[in-house]
């Protein structure tokens, strides 16, 4: 093994927006509502940074993403009119975040990475979450580690720190993998090496990173090309 | 997905005995020393529960299992005559333990049914040790689960809870795998459902336990008559 390759996962392996958006979609239209339902996957999207920081400033204690999507959601629903649901269906819009698609190069690109690193997502969400995804997307995963590993969320340096200590490696032959600036700033801050996946699309049509803004070891288009540049 | 399989390791499904004994004479044998190898595979898991069992009562807080055996050895290589090892040779007899081989019945059991199943070990090794493992035998895993992601050692119920709530399932859509009676009765009082494996070999020849000794959902002789059972 050449040491591990960390990954986010909302919007570097998977179309958060797309799929949100679908999903919210094949629950709520035969309950007879009509939304915009990207916009919707937005709104509920944008819940997830303030929430979160409560929980990293110590003013509540960890919480799953899981549970923090459930609470997020009440507000959304009214903001976009929806109101009268019953506990069954908010259950199943919370799973909603466990059915999303994978990019296309994500399933093989981590099939040619796992020979030679040792593979786990450290995303913000939770186990179940995780491993819904990984199934669903056919993606084979070493450990689990992110978010409920280290009972705190990303930024926070443990939670990379965390998983460095779990896979018994140093943080210099760790590479945190992501489609966003922050989230490399704050791996490189911890001593792990960073990879900068392009998702122009993320956040819509032309709507996401297209490149790192800060210093990164590797950018690459798609996960085959970072394969490519760490498999020699 | 029909629910999870929760599978102890040590005993269950890697031969602990032979394989420690075999590396740790790759270690010390060609630094000139010659011992009784099974003997010293056996006083090093002989320390495992005492040493867990302060960090179970409380009187120590959690501390990954790769470091109690750390600690253990030293005891074990003096009762044994051995002195003067360096750090680095330390290093390598702890890492006997992620060099286990397992049973036969272990890698194509668990590609039988991991298509039904969601599978994680939840043993007390710590994820570095349950991943070397994996990678060394060909078991792929949704998720580490056990000791280390609930910070304590079984038999306290909350290692199995911690499981069962990380894949997000009630107890009694979660099965723990064991050879050993201990680990059964102790799932089964937290809810969870229970399958024995024989290990007849477990401790050497014919020392180990060959069936249940509490009431059981499943007993099988390995892995593949568990996939039988299981599977219909």
């Amino acid at each position: 093994m050449r040491g591990a390759l960390f990954f986010d996962v909302f919007g570097t392996l998977v179309d958060w927006r797309s799929g949100v958006a679908r999903a919210v979609r094949e629950t709520l239209e035969p309950r007879g509502f009509t939304l915009d339902w990207p916009a919707f996957a937005d709104d509920w999207r944008a819940q997830y940074q303030p929430t979160m920081a409560r929980v990293r400033d110590g003013a509540r204690p960890f919480t799953i993403l899981d549970d923090l999507h459930r609470e997020n959601v009440a507000p959304v629903l009214a903001r976009h009119g929806v109101s009268g649901l019953d506990a069954a269906t908010i259950d199943e819009l919370v799973l909603a975040w466990r059915r999303l698609d994978a990019w296309p190069d994500v399933a093989e690109g981590l099939a040619r990475l796992r020979p030679h690193y040792l593979l786990a997502p450290v995303s913000n969400g939770n186990v179940a979450l995780m491993t819904g995804l990984a199934r669903r997307n056919g993606l084979v995963w070493d450990a689990i580690l992110g978010a409920e590993h280290a009972r705190d969320y990303k930024p926070k340096p443990d939670v990379y720190l965390a998983a460095c200590r779990a896979f018994d490696l140093p943080p210099e032959r760790c590479t945190m993998v992501a489609a966003h600036t922050n989230d490399l700033v704050a791996a490189a801050a911890c001593g792990l090496k960073t990879a900068h996946i392009a998702r122009p699309d993320e956040h819509g049509p032309g709507r996401g990173e297209r490149a790192p803004g800060c210093a990164v070891d590797h950018a690459a288009r798609d996960l085959f090309e970072l394969a490519q540049k760490l498999i020699r």
